[in-house]
């Protein structure tokens, strides 16, 4: 992405135009060099890297600044369930044509996302493609040395929380491609409610600091919560038991499942949460509830770690394991 | 591209079977996390992006061991041109399907790339695409607090120094593509230095340490020559006048040059050399080409910053200019 005006081939000037003036972080470098620099600050960096592709993650009708923002908030709910403060990003953008009504809001709207999470556009590179648009983000953050937050460390005994509430991007989703949950929403706000969900994930950034202080493992739930928690318990070498009636849903959910419009079992397989999932040790509990609270974020406690290597269970009020069949998204 | 064998959807044996093996670094978390880490060492993080796409940046028919090779070399090369040491890179992957007898070859032949140039595979995102591949790799360098080697920098009376030789690539691509050139060539043994140049670029790592100690200004030469020194010179807010007749072709190159088949002008507009452009003081030009000789990489001298903004000139041996119609590549 680095360019200079003086030479204005059409990237050169695609970038002035939409991307230096969100630029302003001085490891930037204005975009006129060939690379960013973070600052040594004796952090550790954590990198996460998540790319998101027109038709495949979002919807080619999609509007471009909630795309601009899925794009960084995808990323930027990775650094929060390792504990970490965002420090920037780069972007690569694909695009077939230099799409001004496209590019502009695209590109306003991801500015505006670096100042209120206080992540700035580093670099990037913008090629052609005869493809689908295609946005690949690369973020960091910083954490004290040694202190990332992995998948691992998860011990019998610690809770099992989860952040916000889950289902709702999977049903938003299923609204905009017309399907049948529509019919059965009371009313436009419910219906407004999960696609916003959908199309604008809230990253738990908020959340990080007690994250990192208290959780023994943690991961966003992106692909499923039913299959993330496998991978997390499965990292750990532990598994769990899920009280799957304290999985928390919204009002909208909950009056479909209650309505038998979708089964728990697909929300708990279905993708986009963006909520974090931790295993806390039970003595860090009150302490990490009261930090969620401060930071004006709902955590909930939904079962317990336990030892073995079995795939969670996700027990329904009769203590009977909902039949999981398909437990995450997949690309392939 | 973090995850675990036990639930194995597609993704997950994706990247088990040919991923996990190269991210060797404890950095990678053995690719279990959701992140990498990048050890706080008191050194800046260089951070550059490039993505390539299959039809744009590389033929379809183009060996996936050399497609490897050469996405993570273009960002070698930037880190070499900022006098960066390679400490690492994740990879973004857009496949349209999961072709084993391509991504065999493409991940032994990463992992082969990141040991010999010392910059492990720390993580990446797989997602599927309707589209052409596409591989985005960011790259992360190492470098002292505040040494990072920039394009603005340079001063009237510094030497304008470039690695390697110029062209090369240009047409060896131009013969993939089946143009008049080859049938002007003599022999198999050039066809095949121009097409290696133009599929496996040779990032000039061993020259970062120079660079950073002696050049006032330096980048890579990835979209042309004439256009690459002017963005330098713009960036700096010099001119240069440069010696059309000194800058450095390979021996086929020279002998197409000579017959007419092509001229010098197409070759400083046309992409993919991977050299280093660098201004260079008078009075450090000996100790820089010295431990240039010390790390085995070519430099030639071929011309002399000038104070202005004029765009830099490229005389010929009558001194007049060459006119340069068309100064880069750009993808739009």
């Amino acid at each position: 992405m680095a360019d200079h005006q003086s030479s204005p081939s059409g990237e050169d000037s695609l970038i002035a135009r939409y991307f230096k003036r969100i630029a302003t972080d001085p490891g930037a470098f204005n975009l006129d060099d060939d690379a960013a620099a973070l600052k040594a600050l004796g952090d550790d960096i954590v990198v996460t890297t998540d790319a998101i592709v027109e038709g495949v993650h979002y919807l080619p009708n999609d509007p471009p600044d909630t795309v601009a923002r899925k794009a960084l908030r995808v990323n930027l709910s990775d650094l929060a369930a390792k504990g970490a403060a965002p420090a920037g990003f780069v972007l690569t953008l694909a695009l077939r044509t230099v799409d001004d009504s496209w590019l502009k809001p695209f590109a306003q709207a991801l500015g505006e996302e670096a100042v209120l999470f206080n992540c700035p556009l580093l670099g990037g590179d913008t090629v052609s493609t005869p493809g689908p648009l295609m946005i690949s983000i690369t973020a960091f953050g910083r954490v004290s040395t040694g202190k990332m937050v992995h998948r691992s460390g998860a011990k019998p005994g610690d809770r099992v929380v989860v952040t916000g509430t889950i289902g709702d991007a999977a049903l938003g989703l299923d609204i905009l491609k017309g399907g049948a949950a529509v019919a059965a929403l009371a009313g436009d706000a419910a219906r407004e409610m999960l696609i916003g969900r959908y199309r604008l994930p809230q990253p738990r950034t908020a959340l990080a600091d007690a994250v990192r202080g208290h959780a023994h493992a943690a991961m966003d739930v992106s692909d499923g919560l039913a299959g993330d928690l496998a991978k997390l318990c499965a990292a750990s070498g532990v598994s769990a038991a899920i009280d799957a009636a304290s999985i928390p849903l919204s009002p909208a959910v909950a009056e479909l499942v209650a309505r038998g419009t979708v089964g728990l079992a697909t929300l708990l397989s279905a993708g986009d949460d963006y909520e974090i999932l931790c295993a806390v040790p039970e003595d860090r509990f009150e302490a990490f509830a009261q930090a969620a609270r401060q930071a004006n974020v709902a955590v909930t406690s939904i079962g317990t770690v336990i030892a073995g290597t079995a795939i969670p269970s996700f027990l329904d009020l009769q203590g009977r394991d909902l039949a999981l069949t398909r437990r995450s998204f997949s690309h392939f």
